[in-house]
């Protein structure tokens, strides 16, 4: 089966090109490397060092004698995107290819229309190049457990029947998300979920968890295959910060009461995730919707685990309570339905001291490569304004 | 007070302006010319003559002594929107500033684009001008009905308590829009909702339905002062298109078995229903909604309607039944809510045969102004491509 893999040089993407490409599929990825364009613009790098597009294709060609197709190009690119689809006539598309960080979207108002303009306008020019050159390809998209929001119910897989005055409906469930950035990928859903409705297109909308984890069974076959790994204020994640926190001796930054709770998972299981949903067709004009997480946590949960296991190594971890930069509910309801990539076969990685470990230990290998100015956040949800290039100067714990 | 209305120069927004004016706002108007602009090239035109900005801002101080000031700009034009606010420092925003038409966003990939980018890109500027410069201002955002869709439950205003699993929620009502133009809607909703939570911004937005009606009182003071009367397939709304096809006769254009049932206002009542959002403020980070109907309709309940009050008239008023290009369910249990603008103190002009009579009447004035080749729907929700310029010939009745 042939996939095409927008973004598929991403932390993500990359992992699951190897994946998909090692279990015999014909993979080609599409991607605009703006992630790595935001890191030279603004000196961040991947902790994990990571090599071209063009050079891990190859090393992947040396190793398992697998060929990985890739094109350059950007979604809202609408010559380059068709060009992809018409050539490569995919039968699934994974859609990786959006700027994927809330405090990106934060920064300014300029970094909010980016945002929304890649991800709203790059979707619809994906779904458009769906339905004129291969409509019955399957579109899996990426979308976030942060369209939900914390509602005060659970949260279910997408819809919820709803019974109001004596009459009843399965609709789609309320969103309300917490940055420009998650706002983005409710736009997207909507428009995905008309699509099928309208065009007989067939979509999986994946509201995925905060993924953690440094490496795949894949990745782990050479160093030129390794995907990247952030620790930065902007694209870093929680867990995965923590653990390069503890492994330089920067305290663990708790943003508020630490009380917000999120789903999460492991990137061995998003990439499995992934193929679960490409092996499971939707119908035609079907709009799915899987919660892509294994469970969750609280910040506080992790920091707190983080600094258990990295007091056990002999580390000093030290926990940082920083004023929210975000607007969201520290303390809240959170319980979330997540049976469908279940019922389809998923064995959960759960989070386990042994996880931590390994994350730390991956951190302390680089953690030459560090650079502390980039941890601490100054991007503010109440301010319209941020400069992200003009960050202070680090203090972190010694 | 300082009211700023983005799209001043619409269907909608002169009215709006005059009305304002006369009531003894302080009015400025922002527009691009999209509408007059999208004449020009498709070769279409208002049935009612219009003058210019320029000449009716002068005809409306000739007559009335009263100042409207005006802008040229664009929403996501950001150096021209942010001086408007800077310059005028609105206390209160009315935003009409957007594509309005649901077969335009459908024609093509390229007008869907449009759409959505002007849309939701400029309302996102919109928020962040307020933000940044007059950060107390009230914005009034036109919706549309159509962000609902026709669920099987009774239709809230903007918001359904929800109890589920033993637990209740009070959360934004569930979106099934019907078309890239609606979508754009719901977009804009959920990241005005955002910046109220967010920013502290004060809103209403209005879920607007099927506007009809040619005239107000101040439209009315002078042939100069008219507002456009749309009848083309993309811009003319049902019973608009319905008495100028009777006018001229041309049959009614049915779309499907008629049964789709939509919620109506008269522009009398757009414009003072805006005038009541504006008197009653909603608080900071108050994010209301308003469902802004006064009534309901089936296009078949509209269509018989015509053709009685048309017949009456001596006129000879055929039906058409069309096959739908849209899709859409042709009969659903539609009941809507709307009782905020009620309480308000809203006195709703409910449609009677007298208005019919009067559209028909305006456009029987008006008839050697009809081209009968912009009546037959050549946009079709389930293509692609739809070649709106090169439209097959008319074939009227006669």
């Amino acid at each position: 089966m042939r996939v095409l893999i927008l973004g598929g040089d991403g932390y993500l993407g990359w992992p699951q090109a190897l994946y998909l490409s090692q279990k015999g599929y014909e993979v080609a990825v599409f991607d605009n490397q703006a992630r790595r364009h935001f890191d030279l613009k603004q000196g961040f790098d991947s902790l994990i060092p990571i090599q071209t597009v063009h050079q891990r294709i190859e090393s992947w060609k040396a190793i398992t004698g697998k060929t990985i197709h890739a094109y350059h190009g950007d979604t809202t690119d609408w010559p380059a995107l068709s060009r992809a689809f018409q050539e490569f006539q995919p039968e699934a598309v994974v859609h990786f290819a959006e700027q994927r960080a809330a405090p990106y979207s934060m920064i300014d108002r300029e970094h909010a229309v980016h945002t929304q303009y890649t991800n709203v306008i790059g979707t619809l020019n994906v779904l458009y190049a769906i339905k004129d050159y291969t409509p019955s390809a399957h579109l899996v998209k990426l979308g976030t457990m942060g369209e939900y929001g914390t509602p005060n119910i659970d949260i279910e897989e997408g819809f919820i029947e709803i019974e109001h005055k004596g009459r009843k409906d399965t609709l789609p469930f309320p969103k309300q998300p917490g940055s420009f950035y998650h706002l983005s990928k409710v736009h997207d859903s909507h428009n995905i979920h008309f699509c099928c409705r309208v065009w007989g297109l067939r979509s999986t909308d994946l509201n995925q968890g905060v993924v953690y984890g440094a490496d795949t069974d894949e990745t782990l076959l050479a160093p030129e295959l390794a995907t990247r790994f952030d620790y930065d204020q902007i694209y870093g994640t929680a867990l995965n910060r923590f653990c390069i926190q503890s492994a330089v001796g920067y305290p663990l930054t708790v943003y508020g009461r630490g009380g917000q709770t999120r789903g999460y998972i492991h990137v061995r299981d998003t990439v499995r995730c992934i193929e679960l949903a490409i092996q499971s067709e939707p119908k035609a004009g079907e709009f799915r919707v899987f919660n892509q997480i294994t469970e969750w946590f609280s910040v506080n949960d992790l920091a707190q685990r983080v600094q258990r296991v990295g007091n056990a190594m002999g580390l000093n971890v030290q926990l940082q309570q920083l004023s929210n930069p975000r607007v969201e509910l520290e303390e809240h309801y959170y319980n979330v339905v997540h049976t469908k990539l279940l019922d389809l076969g998923l064995q959960p990685h759960l989070l386990n001291d042994a996880e931590v470990e390994h994350l730390i230990n991956v951190a302390i290998q680089h953690r030459d490569r560090v650079n502390p100015r980039l941890i601490a956040p100054t991007v503010n949800w109440r301010e319209t304004e941020n400069q992200v290039a003009q960050t202070p100067e680090p203090t972190p714990a010694t």
